[in-house]
């Protein structure tokens, strides 16, 4: 609109405190004085860069329009003249060097057998803090771990003899076709493991008939990644419901336009989770925060799962599902669904799916997997008739390591499954090679499951092929008698005589 | 009353003796020959000091009215002349240098983010005694662990899509306002682990709206500590019943008179328990004795725990009740309550209130948690309209670390939780700053929870917010067979490849 | 048929391409350019003994008629003049020097007091591709271990003050005596682990009366295992079915003339599972294939286990059962059922048997362990009047270790228990003589264990003498609450003074 | 009756053979060359010291009359001239050494808290073979452990408000005042770990007014036993019938006639289990033999377990019972019932009480603890009218370790209980001394138990004072997701700054 003002490095210097506070980024300068207050990070965290080139704290943690979008045009205040800034030295630390040197030693692509694998890769490659970020759960992380353990308590009941000669483990998800009867669901901050972050997912995604779940605190910005996707592939939009609801409103109504096809409300997140982990990695310390939306200031010390969050709206409830009705045509389906009491208001509520999720064991801790929920949900639907029905899907995510642990949730009536840490990790370990491994894996997985389960297609899973009777019970086990265990001798096994070795 | 007289040294190194012995205390001088065989603590441990300054070792386990209260006037000899007494060049013992650099290497209070946290610095810093005495639990501790298990047998149903903009989990308790439903509940002994013992708790309850109770074995007296507490603050008092009624009586109608607001009667500790962890540590070799009350004596290697507690009454019953009601009208509650048996007998006796409890698992071992009773209790008065109640409240204590925790024994009908020990470890690690601290991540895990519970008050936590069904399970595991276990290799992840690190 | 003619290296050295390819395989040369792309190991390792001499490559996992049966004859080019090819030097690796050394170190067989001694010595000297091969189990092992821990879920309630002084564990299994209710059950590629590979088992079964399984898979040719057998010495056969079933036919009918007494279909693979610790061997990257059978091709990288079963028919279904009985007067059970349905359905379609398997733990993980199913089988059956019956068996195999599983099994309703490894494991150990001294450790616990049960006979194990109450609970733990763990210090035993030692 | 004949070594040492075996004894010469094949031991431990002194291997297991009671007369060839042998300069073991040491060290007697102590004292302080012989139990030692974990299955809910001043646990065992509601029982060959032997438990029951049962296979005699013990003291009698009822005959009625006031029949053994703890040491090698009794010849390699006890008659039965009442008027106990249905029979057989007992371990393994059995039989006794009853009395033992796990079986239905290792573990460990050390344990925890349990006397020990209902759960875990494990990473606890310790 305006000439472009070119800026120099003295001239932005001068404006580094919080009365008046420019900052670089891209190459641009910008005048953040004023949204200092605003900033979901916190101010601190600019302030560090206050009359600097913030770029590269910047990068991996906001979509690249989040400061063009944020901003009014009057506080964009031109280009910078490169040759005018001082040369920053960046040094490598030593635990950066330990990374890159892991990286080169990586397992080849070949080796990686499971979805356990990328996450172990993940495990050691991942700075820190995006491992703190990305793995941790809530309070004592019990939820987290029993999404996991949930799917070791159903069982198979196996058919034989069977013409298993082809299988089909494709379906289709609210009207799309899929593949594989899993989507990839929604996790936030991709950048933080990849430099392409969640470009990795949907380039993946395209080439092997996937549906990818955008996420609204994904790094990438919701255009980048529709972008990135193929015409005909199907999109999905996971969705953090703003306090200021003008912005939710145009964000869903710019992803229908864009022709994602379905939208999911996140319904188990008023406030985010203490994330312990991530807590202790002080991530605050240097900022974060990703598709910058307007909202409250941030308590320190609290990681960066609560510094991102504060534009969440703690005061949704069902009397905003009819408004969400009126301002898109979008399937909607609510994410975070707990007990079947939910279940049933959701279907009267008219919308068209739930997922069951405890969102990766990162909100309330101790609270039920989706597996289990599951079970009651179905059995509270068929009472009052509203299941199976055409106009409704129930999900269900969390844990899903192997094809066998879906197969369990479909016999047990679930349309499809959500997987989101193990996609993540694959690109973090590997870019968009890993996802495209993980979802090869599941392939044969599934190929060999159905096989040995004696289901041809998907409608041939049916509950009498689980048996999920011990699936309700939580099981803690008495204190150990520690000193009867410290004076038993266990028995030992026949010894080998002593030899050269 | 008389004029005080002044004493030497040698003077009182002359009745060294168990036929006259001397003790100097706080720098006056005592004729304790007599109360020898009274002594809870044992004659052993005074005999130690006979002729000298035994204030350091009376400091951290008598309040400082102990002597003057149960010695008669004329014991009180004088006071002592500082100048005529031989310097003891006191050695600082290793273990006591190595607990100092402890000191200093504490985590700051910024990174302490639960419970335990406070627990371990306290482990760390505490001397060996003191960790023995507060941490023990009786027997095999099977039940001190089993407190904290039986919250995880207990899962949330979270209801979403409520309008949680704003959470209240203040409650009344008794009539009195409190800012969290969690009272702070009676440990002995705290100077042994804080040089000001329980005012910590008294200063942190005042600043927090939270209540304190008094436990009667606390190393401050109970008029320190309702003199360190505000004009306007509810404090509870826990009773040991004497032997010696009239010493009881007393002690209660004192209480009542400095405005304390229950009065918490112990029921489960006619004889205090097996701890063997403070037996290893033989304690009584070193003498203890809180307030000191005329009691039975005291076998020896039974450790802190029993040597303080022989003045308690093991006749006590049902049938003293009456006798209370006369003597306070402070409601009465019955602490250590453990069968619905036992819980509509106290209803039926008119008490105010009971605390399912198993005295933090330091009595009878293999005893039910106190949510495990809470169920059946619950249940059994209201099978006999006894509950809900305006006039009779039900509290647990035992193994809570977690605001979840306090919130599921709220859903099943409790209402507050006492929580002890983490308190004590927070003074003992931090003062009265940890304390708070303490009373701070309470808050912040209850507006969490709440939210995510989708419970805005402490009314609407219902029972239908958990899934009991296995609390009452008491799972011990067929022992493992050990031969297949040597043998089974377990599954490895995908390698990394050799590299340079 | 036609003169033999002799070749020299050089001549066949020539014929090392794809479009020519010649090997040798005990001192014969072939042609088997066009076999190459039917080869179930894959033509990769073929080629790369193209021209060469491949016999030690052949020989482990080759019965030794396997070419020859194969190859039409015209590709039988003649004999090699043995003075032509250039001697190889083969060097010994580093692993099976080790190896050696160990197989010195082997405990004395007198020291073997149980079956998993013989699989721990089995574990350290075998091949690490031999171990991976047979230990492994598919996906997470999880069936595998189930398979063992299912039989510590039911006890025993013995009678006494019977008169045991003579006890009785011989049986009939399909009509054929055994000493043992027990019968060897088929393990494939026996000599991958001992050089005499499944003669092993033959003799030591025909020393003892009992009865062996032949496997399809088998490392010796159905012929030689015959052939080693004693005229009177029953055997059973298990049944790959291949896609093309005139093979089939041929084999089955030519087991019959050869008087096997029983075929065993396996019905639970059709397609092997994926085993995961087989697979990160790589084991396919050398080659394997048992006996060969045409099929399709095949994965790399998925191990021994899938490189050697492409022949298997996923087709197979309960309409192929007729024609099975039309081509053969045997019995025929069908080895791997796995719920009450298909056992109720096998029944009907007029067999003589099932086997309750999950095949070893190396197909479909998570399924149940045949001991559970056995007890929803036996109640289905007889529910329909179909149990007993003299015209049906019933068998169980998977996770037996003991006299006392396998007492278990009877007692629940099995006519007999196959067991596999631990024979396998026996005589990779110690040969021959080591599968005759385990089948005299059965003997021994037979005859405690029976006395002390107090059953004299097979007969007399009834349902009564064992409670399965809690056989069908699948029981995983609530995750554990680390941080309390890490915090709780366990008592101590009392210590030893300090010693000179 | 003969003149005494005095032998010379020489002349001894000519009989070194199998046709002409003699050996010493004692300072005794004997021929025991018919006695040979007799021998419970094997005829190889005594030909090792044929025609030399065998008194130090003899004297551990054998009671000091076992070789005059079972050689005939003339066998008998008189005394050694002890100057005549060579002296053998016996060389101390470095194993013997190091023991020695270890005894020098043991903990001091006070400091021993629990029975738990004594084990890992005595663990420390025995020979090997003394420890495997003790400890071990029959295959896997499931139930060996089971038997202690099955009282972590019953919880207690403990009474308040009851006048406990007094607490009385004493009780009437068939007929006989005991002051603990415990028996010790049986354990055999008790000098293997102490030089007095069976006789440290005579003299501390006697001292505290506890009853022992003595052992058929006591390293010590019954009549030395007897001797040691007071006149008023009450003894029972554990017997294995003999397959000569003749032997058996005299053996019951002398113990009657020296005022033996109960016989113990034990019924869970017509063969002792395979012990292999016990097998491993080979202890058979040395040979091992308690009272001597015909019997039939012995298997190498089976321990000293089934060495010792080729003399019990595996065809005793219920027909014998009537005999057994024909030949003594001593209460008849049948020992070692595991159902309900063989108490019954034991009940219509009119004998006077049962032990519900495994043999602690050692029998069949898998079998279910006494406690788990208590349950069962109770309710069939209570359903047929012969519960309670005056003249039929039930016993548990096996894992018993408190006070408190006597106070479950008593309120679960037993009049009494039997404890056995921890008494035999007490006087290995610190000889009379220590069995009363163990009784006094027992003392302080009855005392604190009942009252905190709030009964005054055994008879308020009602089966409402326990949750029993997790009892009979076998819970065994689905085997563990090893790669989910490996890959989870536990959270950590705040960590202390780096200091200079």
């Amino acid at each position: 609109m305006s000439d472009i003002r070119v800026l120099t490095g003295p001239e932005v210097a001068a404006h580094a405190s919080r009365e008046s506070c420019w900052i670089i980024v891209h190459g641009k300068v910008y005048d953040v004085t004023d949204f200092l207050d605003e900033h979901p990070g916190g101010s601190k965290i600019i302030l560090k860069y206050a009359g600097k080139d913030a770029t590269e704290a910047y990068e991996p943690i906001h979509p690249p329009d989040a400061i063009t979008t944020n901003l009014p045009p009057e506080k964009h205040l031109g280009t910078i003249d490169a040759s005018t800034i001082a040369k920053v030295v960046k040094e490598v630390t030593e635990d950066e060097k330990r990374r890159l040197v892991l990286m080169d030693a990586r397992p080849p692509l070949d080796n990686i057998l499971n979805m356990h694998d990328f996450e172990t890769v993940a495990k050691t490659v991942l700075p820190d803090k995006a491992w703190a970020y990305y793995s941790s759960g809530s309070d004592d992380e019990i939820t987290l771990r029993e999404n996991r353990s949930a799917y070791q308590r159903v069982w198979f009941r196996p058919r034989i003899l069977r013409d298993v000669s082809s299988v089909d483990w494709s379906t289709t998800i609210l009207g799309q076709k899929s593949t594989l009867p899993v989507y990839i669901s929604a996790t936030a901050l991709g950048k933080l493991g990849h430099p392409e972050g969640e470009l990795c997912l949907t380039r993946a995604a395209a080439e092997h008939g996937v549906i990818q779940m955008i996420a609204t605190l994904a790094s990438c910005s919701f255009d980048e990644i529709v972008d990135a996707a193929t015409p005909e592939q199907p999109l999905f939009l996971q969705l953090y419901v703003n306090r200021d609801r003008e912005i939710t409103r145009k964000y869903v109504q710019h992803a229908e336009a864009r022709g994602v096809k379905a939208l999911f409300i996140t319904v188990d997140a008023p406030q985010l989770g203490r994330r312990e982990k991530d807590m202790r990695m002080k991530f605050v310390d240097d900022g974060a925060g990703a598709e910058v939306q307007k909202g409250q200031d941030v308590k320190k010390d609290q990681g960066v799962a609560r510094a991102i969050s504060s534009f969440i709206d703690p005061s949704l409830s069902w009397k905003d599902i009819p408004w969400f009705q009126s301002i898109t045509k979008m399937p909607i389906i609510l994410k975070g669904i707990a007990t079947a009491e939910d279940a049933v208001l959701a279907y009267e509520a008219g919308v068209q799916g739930i997922v069951l999720s405890n969102h990766g064991g990162r909100q309330l801790d101790t609270a039920r997997s989706g597996l289990e929920i599951l079970v009651e949900v179905i059995a509270a639907l068929k009472a009052r008739g509203y299941y199976p029905s055409p106009r409704f899907e129930i999900f269900v995510d969390g844990g899903v390591r192997r094809a066998s642990d879906v197969l369990k949730a479909l016999a047990l009536g679930a349309t499809a499954v959500g997987v989101g840490r193990p996609f993540l990790y694959a690109f973090c370990a590997y870019g968009q090679e890993g996802v495209e491994k993980a979802i090869q894996i599941f392939r044969d997985e599934f190929e060999m499951n159905m096989r040995l389960l004696g289901a041809r297609t998907i409608n041939e899973l049916v509950p009498e092929m689980v048996d999920a009777s011990t699936l309700t019970a939580h099981n803690v086990l008495v204190p150990s008698d520690n000193l009867f265990n410290a004076t038993y001798q266990p028995l030992a096994l026949a010894k080998f005589k002593e030899s050269k070795l």
